[in-house]
């Protein structure tokens, strides 16, 4: 009891000093346990904007753990409605069977269409996917003296000798990663190196930036070159980069499925014709004359509801929304249908995905933690978010074409082609 | 308790015809109260997965509530965890005063950093910004016969008499949006017509989806083109287009500050130099180089981060992704900073706003619900983000030019410029 | 006699001085007549560079008439071949009938190729092509104190007074162009206005450029916005921008045609279908793999041999270069063929359009000089260059289609789609 | 006598059937030589279309030469105006020396300004330039079965011994280039494959497009793909591709120099901070605001008057749009200025390089035909090129800074930073 009472006093004493300003709101976890430090924050929050919070309060999570992998400055947390979608059947090389798709988000309607497309897909035979790149990259910028000595910089970094010799290093300070490869690009007095990691289960970005910057001290010893910024933005990071649409970032991955005319008939009231004709002027000519780097209809929701749902980086939605959308009338009159995903960023450990509810999520699909070898969980992830994709495309040209195509047809006579 | 030993073989018998498959996942609302429903999904998902949920159950969120507008197929929520940053003072025309901005996230560091930025802006006297533009589009896809037919429906869609006709149409129907203009883009036999409207407090994807449906029924009727999509891409939602970063959509929206010599070198320990040299080689420079629409370090971290807590679409991060920022030294020696963000979607009514933790959310910046006047919260809450990513540059910036550009400097004594 | 001695003598002095550099190259024509300075400054670049020009000196150029206008230093001609494909069937608004297409390029098989394509689309009853938009732009970059003074910025040029305010002023300086519209951008701190010009028959550079510039000075007096550069690269000129793709720059021209299935298998040896194809793996998909904002085979092409020809700016076939095409299987078997050319840049008075040899292709066009009423000769060679492109196109895919296409098909046996 | 009467009634009677069409324009020198086709077909044109052409058949080209490589359907030349600037002094690996640069234009002032701006950089020692990269690209498409026979497909073509056997292929069939290396895109069903040639002194598109059907060839009947197109426009040629500005095309040539405070103030009556703020406002900001590829001011002018000049095809002018440009005050307060060409396409021999004009333009910079060793002589022109886009950059900012700079700070005493 007088235990009790002491804490409580202690917890008062430091509230008082919060509310001061003598202790700040970020240097709380020092005076107190973590779980303690998160409602004296929220409660002086409380205080300082004369609100109270109704919600942020409820959750399960131990703000011990998260304090220090997740977050900084808890106060609570926020809750994402979760549903799920399928099954949908997958074919790929790290997932092959049937899988319940989780998806958190709070846009109404998404999950119902995410589910009609995991629908077709199953009928379909499901979704065929391959990934086809797998590299983690960072791109320090250095600044050089003139052109002259950008030029040695390339040649120096591009001998076999100096990659051994940087490939070495990072083998030394992690088991976990791997470098593969380094890309060089000069513009003017300033040269980029684009370093290319393969980060096993994991998304990757710490394990690169420290690796990068174990290799950016290493060349401005051994080279001398001066090194700007431990980013120089050619990674591309959370940006809308050509570089990534083309060369790749996490995973490159395409999903395919050919849908019988008759389920397109019978699932999305449209045909193999119509949906073609959206998708061609739609994902295609649409995106072409609004100059983008994204040929979809919503790849965007799909990546961005299963990132939270499975505790990856939210912010990587920005390199998924490169997608490309393909949707192809065959032979036979069935549909053809594909996603190109140029740079899906996700990982099976590390980043969120140790928190409970999404580690309930990563259950879900059979892939929490390290896979089986190394590396196999993340891409049998990527294979089903990939699939999703694919699910979310169909689905909603399909509602598209049903809606407007099929009114123009039915009561005017118009032809389509 | 006799009704009770009904209500659970109701749902006994309910969840063995889940099981069996004879009421599908997607159906369990029919036969059953929402949050009912979602128990018995969940339970379903576990015994088809043969896995056991620990996490996900554990929410305040009213199944009934968001079943109607925000998710389907539920099977309970993810929680993420939430921190403070701040206070941040913002001087905008909307928001005027100190905030804690709420950031829902799972990468580490990421709130230290961005409070870090908040510092050192309160510390400059806080961040000014405006808004540029605020309108949110959908622009639909029409084919027709020929080019001289094209060339008709631009004369048709461009004549004041027929604008005219469509607002009235859209103000019949709603009065919470305004159809503000119409902008038409011709590829081939294929009309895009790109709307414009004031959507008030929503960000208002459904509400120009509604009324975008209604025009383009209208201009079936009355003009005769063949509607093939309802959105053709030129919209553009989700996707990094450069229309948006060009034309905006949403919000478009500058912030800046200026940042005295002495508070960088004190808060960020760097200068003024060093950190506009890292912003153009990396943020100018590095993106020309990679092909980017986006010019800033992370803007869709601290975007991803306050969506996720205040309840926005977090897709929609795509569009923020296209932020550019400045850093340049003043004729004083200080630090001129901007961030300047041509699509910005946010909205204080509908979407995620209303579950209890994003209104928590909401609520600490005083933005949530409709303002007054209508449009003016969603405004504010548009000032307050651009003001965060501000914050989030200007750390991340100071980071890397204090991490590597000290070190050469102070080492080896080479000069930067 | 003596006179020419003396003349003669003249020269010698002249050619001296020049030798020694006591008369510069670009000074010579202030000593002697134009057509005299070429010879010198032709003679004294063979001396310094020692080398004997054996063709540059052929042509029959007034030096006297381009030196005002088109070049400095002028030392010769460079020539180029010119070739005839057609006739060609434009129905357009201001070109309507067959015309003889001249083309200047050292590119083999480029003039055959295009006359294919002239010959099918004659066959097809011609190329339907309109013109959506006409506009030269110009857009001066200026400086403000912060973003607070950005906005009242934004807000006074946007006013309908500062606008008629403007075009005022404009009509007080030129009777040839008159300014259409302005569009603010805001970057930060810099404020970008992009005014565009209806620049009649003339291709507009130098008429805005002189325009913008007292538009500038007058910005500068009566609001007091700094001016950076008259052109702050947002008109854009001669760079791959998507704001001229997007909103156009110069003429935005749509040309299509519909080719019957059995011309497509007479003269190009190949199908729809197959074309269709070709077009849709090439022209769309391959060039938004690759991250373009040009999705045709070779419209650049024919647009610099035209612009050659016809006495046109080269750099800008950069905005050419922007174009789009598609090719669709109708429903009745045929192929609709139609290229959109976003920011096509011609004139027919000004730059190169006096000198003789250029003043023939013109001739040749119908299109020298001014047109009855102002603007329209402009615009029919724009349509004319419009359908030219369409022809390239249509015959460079015909015969990508044949080459390949038919093989698989013939020995292969395997599917399209 | 009788002999040319009889050759002259041939004519005669040749030109009647033209005029009747029983022979066709592009037939004509089935009948007769090359010389007199040209007239007649000239004659012919001049009949059918009412005119009279008075300067194209001005010219000493041989008919009979470039009827075999340069041109098809002849009916004369067009003259373009050529001037000079320089002396240009260039720090090259290949280009060392003081260089009188050749450009044909007919925009007024653009050979003064590139003159003036040869004269800044020979004052500040000359241009230092390298090479980066050389290689030609042409990338076909394919069509495959599926996703995992996209996988098989990518595979099999990076295999050593695939690679190996390809170059053996291409080293069959040419001595005067290699292939270098190849690179797999994979979208959907459709697999572009980036053929990276060697092509010496030669531009190249002709080697690379043989060489590239045979390589088809053996892929087709080796492993299997069903080749679509020659090209996929993955190369991407004449379109303005981010593929091109990131990976390269051509030759990827940087330029620099500094130039003394003295020198910017004396000759161009500005400072080194002033041009650096209209670089960073311009050619930065604006393109990055604009959605632009290309970063610089007027490169293509360059391109564009030079590539005429010296036989290179003028279409080339698209990918060498994508320059960027830097000017920075050094810590001297002198200023360093850069351009990245990184696809700059060139060649000596082939093309229009055996034109006598051009040959005499080659011959000035001492570039003409093959170098020794193979392939130097491309590479020095690359060099004098992209030291004239330098030269043209300095001069254009430089006037932009000095006209409105200059007076908003002599005027109103506002400050730049």
């Amino acid at each position: 009891m007088e235990q009790e009472n002491e804490t409580r006093m202690e917890e008062d004493e430091l509230f008082e000093k919060i509310k001061s300003g003598e202790v700040s709101l970020r240097k709380i976890e020092k005076y107190t346990d973590a779980n303690t430090a998160v409602k004296l924050r929220r409660q002086a929050v409380e205080e300082m904007s004369d609100i109270s919070f109704k919600n942020i309060q409820n959750h399960n999570i131990d703000a011990e753990e998260v304090a220090r992998k997740n977050i900084e400055n808890m106060i609570g947390a926020v809750q994402i409605p979760l549903g799920v979608a399928g099954p949908l059947k997958v074919n790929g090389e790290y997932a092959d069977g049937d899988y319940h798709i989780p998806l958190a988000t709070t846009e109404g309607a998404l999950v119902a269409s995410i589910n009609r497309g995991c629908s077709v897909i199953t009928r379909s035979d499901g979704a065929n996917v391959r990934i086809f790149q797998d590299v983690m990259t960072r791109a320090p910028a250095f600044k050089v003296e003139n052109v002259a000595r950008a030029q040695e910089f390339v040649e120096w970094i591009k001998k076999p000798d100096t990659i051994k010799h940087m490939q070495d290093k990072i083998s030394d300070i992690t088991s976990h990663g791997e470098l593969v490869d380094v890309d060089p690009y000069v513009l003017g007095n300033t040269v980029y190196l684009r370093f290319s990691y393969d980060t096993k289960d994991a998304m990757g970005m710490n394990m690169v930036t420290i690796a990068t910057n174990t290799l950016v001290d290493l060349i401005e010893d051994e080279f001398g070159a001066d090194p700007i910024s431990l980013s120089g933005n050619m990674c591309t990071d959370k940006k809308p980069a050509a570089i990534n649409s083309i060369q790749g970032r996490g995973k490159t991955v395409v999903a395919e499925t050919e849908i019988p005319k008759k389920v397109i008939e019978d699932r999305l009231k449209s045909t193999p014709e119509e949906m073609a004709e959206v998708n061609y002027r739609k994902n295609l000519l649409g995106s072409a004359r609004a100059g983008s780097l994204g040929y979809n209809a919503h790849a965007a929701n799909v990546i961005a509801a299963m990132n939270i749902a499975c505790g990856q980086d939210t912010a990587h939605v920005v390199e998924g929304s490169n997608t490309i959308t393909t949707m192809e009338v065959t032979k036979y009159g069935d549909l053809y249908c594909s996603v190109t995903l140029p740079s899906l960023l996700v990982g099976t450990v590390g980043g969120g995905t140790g928190i409970g509810t999404q580690k309930d999520c990563l259950d879900l699909l059979g892939v929490a933690g390290s896979g089986h070898p190394p590396g196999s969980n993340a891409k049998k992830l990527a294979e089903i978010i990939a699939s999703s994709v694919l699910a979310g495309e169909i689905s909603l040209i399909g509602a598209q074409a049903a809606g407007h195509l099929a009114r123009a047809h039915a009561e005017l006579g118009r032809g389509g082609f």
